[in-house]
């Protein structure tokens, strides 16, 4: 067996092994095969496709190349979500204590923040105090203890992934099913939980831009998990416009807490609901309804709030903003962005509207960028609104006194029209 | 502009412009285009392939990744012959000094062999004296006096394709007609010769396994050298079988000599009289037929033999081997290779002879490898030969007296059949 051979076979359309898969991995990970034959076979992926067998085996052996976190003491009750990706994506803060105190176990990782997406890690460090690293054995205790425990992932977990991950994003290799699906199970399932609700994204925001390829995805990845063992659950949604009025990482801590207090924005608290209803209805395998009414009444009776109270306490965080969240929106400065014309607003593209966020410092540009947690933006107006000429649109807040990048981003990413625009799907499916 | 974008575009199967082909080349020689990069586009173009636009800008950007050598002062006259590579295709030796006497300049660069592939500068070197490395300007001025020179490749013609073929060759995107087609012009037209005659080979001992295959290739080469104004002709042959019955060094320029004598095989004196009169079609601008008539005349007379006398003589080779070419089968030790069973030879793979001889020392594994010169193998008997059980279907010759090697090599090689086999063409096609 030799890579040559093994990328010859697959340019050539033909299936691969599982010996052949894990000699690849293997070898990619020792340094017998270089990045050039990995990215050449990783264009014939691309290009050739890999059947449901071989993205198995990928997943597999991608899995096997690190540790997995042994959930089994929590049953069937331990659940995950992952979302593909986007922007104002805070619906970890919400929907893991929300499934948390209606008896799931959500012992949970999650990613940072890079380029114009935000990463959930980040948001929970803008507490003051939150502890985004623990001991193994504090991690479990805490699930143990309270239900929930949310960490930065571990370099351990699936680190062919990350390898290859790294690989394809200068390779112009990203968007492949096989490789996407592979890539975000083989971390989730080393992360150990037995049900995994994924929130596929689609639009200009996200990798997949139409609802057919987001749900390609979607199944793929649910027929993978459960060759695993694992019970797995998909919605496809919008990411054509950001979600909710936050972007940044304090702001949207605040955002949470809105949607908490029964006052978030209605798409976002929608979106919530489902995901949290979809998680619960895993782990305690009951009808998606009868959840989603426990979801509804842990949200208004103040149990999900008390539940991110009590969750931020035991991992070091100045709770304090719980009953002030105002305290989350001081920075230094901040500027409102005004209407330019009377109409509706039409166009509020999601990568657009994070590439102006990460102008007042509220992402990164390379993984070792600080970040100004103060920074952000928080839209007083959604898509398909009225607004007046100089009405205020959005508020941004930066450490710094320069808005002048991101009210040039803003402008590209906002358009106003004097037609009404259709209003847009939030949930295409949920599979 | 920046690769991602080019791979990108690529991968989706869209043209490439001339400035994103320039922006590959020169940015994988200054190192701003890494090889991972590289190889993952070279991928997408074995799959996606390339139209004569992009095969053109592709050979140019290569081309002009180094220096060219000026012929102009040979006008139209200057010719030159490529062979795509084989097992025993001592052509050039053969071909050259016919066409040097017929008035056409052969300033000939040519390369070493590799694996089981022959190399002609190898061949040269092995007569003792002969000089494969000349100043320019003695290069020069031994064309315009005797109409012929054959030096070793110089590093500085087509840098890029040199440093892109490495990489083709460890990725596994050898096997595509632009990528080959540019790869092969870039170096020829570099060279100079206003008249390029290719030798394009199909079959088991070559890349392109058909003839419609070879036939694609030949013509996306024509057209490529015809946008660069040069004239272009190329014969399909069979690679299915050695070239003649001298395989090695030293035996290569022994049946050379055979040929220019009127003693040659069959085929290779078929296949040299067929190249030599399109090369001199070419450059004196005649029909075939009659420049066939010349060829003949030439080797007849004993002109063409004379020339390739004097050729060797004023690049300091012994040519006392002349008029004793069995000086030239003198080895330390030599043994016979014996029919195993009655029968027609129904099989002689030329890709396993060649490792045969390698085995021998006649070849290297590596570019740093030293030839044992006197090694090689010469057949008494050809494919389709009736021979009898124990009788000498070849000489093997070699400097160390081991042969087990290379006799399992011919017994793989080799078949003996009851029934007589199908005549194979040796020239499909002359385009």
């Amino acid at each position: 067996m030799s890579i040559y051979e093994i990328i010859t076979k697959k340019k050539q359309g033909l299936e691969l092994t599982s010996e052949e898969i894990d000699f690849f991995i293997n070898g990619y990970m020792d340094g017998s095969v270089a990045d050039y034959q990995a990215s050449a076979l990783l264009m014939a992926i691309c290009l050739k496709g890999m059947n449901d067998r071989e993205t198995f085996y990928l997943t597999k052996a991608m899995l096997n190349s690190g540790e997995c976190v042994d959930l089994s003491r929590f049953s069937t009750y331990s659940v995950d979500k992952h979302s593909t990706g986007g922007v104002g994506d805070k619906t970890t803060l919400i929907v893991a204590p929300i499934v948390a105190c209606l008896g799931g176990r959500v012992a949970k990782m999650s990613g940072r923040g890079l380029g114009f997406t935000g990463g959930t890690v980040d948001k929970l460090e803008s507490i003051t105090g939150y502890k985004s690293q623990l001991a193994p054995e504090c991690f479990m205790s805490q699930v143990e203890k309270i239900g929930i425990c949310v960490v930065g992932q571990s370099g351990n977990l699936a680190p062919a992934d990350k390898k290859l991950y790294a690989l394809r994003d200068v390779t112009a290799t990203i968007d492949s099913i096989p490789l996407i699906a592979s890539s975000i199970l083989s971390k989730k399932l080393a992360s150990g939980s037995h049900n995994i609700v994924l929130d596929v994204k689609c639009g200009s925001g996200a990798f997949m831009k139409t609802s057919n390829e987001a749900t390609l995805l979607a199944k793929e990845m649910i027929k993978i998990g459960k060759s695993f063992g694992r019970n797995v659950r998909a919605l496809v949604t919008n990411m054509d416009i950001p979600l909710g009025y936050a972007v940044g990482n304090r702001t949207e801590v605040w955002e949470a807490i809105q949607v908490l207090s029964g006052k978030g924005e209605k798409r976002l608290s929608e979106i919530c609901i489902s995901l949290a209803a979809n998680m619960v209805s895993l782990c305690k395998n009951i009808d998606t309804g009868l959840a989603k009414s426990l979801v509804l009444d842990a949200i208004s009776s103040g149990k999900a709030l008390d539940k991110l109270s009590e969750w931020i306490c035991y991992q070091g965080g100045d709770i304090s903003f719980i009953d002030k969240p105002e305290k989350l929106l001081k920075s230094s400065y901040k500027q409102e962005y005004r209407a330019k014309s009377d109409g509706y607003i039409c166009k509020m593209v999601a990568d657009k509207i994070g590439y102006a966020s990460m102008h007042l410092g509220a992402g990164r540009v390379k993984l070792e960028d600080k970040i100004d947690y103060t920074a952000g933006i928080i839209f007083n107006k959604s898509y398909g609104d009225y607004v007046k000429s100089g009405e205020v649109i959005a508020t941004m807040y930066s450490s710094k006194n320069y808005f002048d990048e991101c009210i040039l981003a803003l402008d590209d990413a906002i358009k106003i029209s004097k037609n009404e625009p259709l209003s847009e799907a939030l949930i295409f499916d949920v599979i």
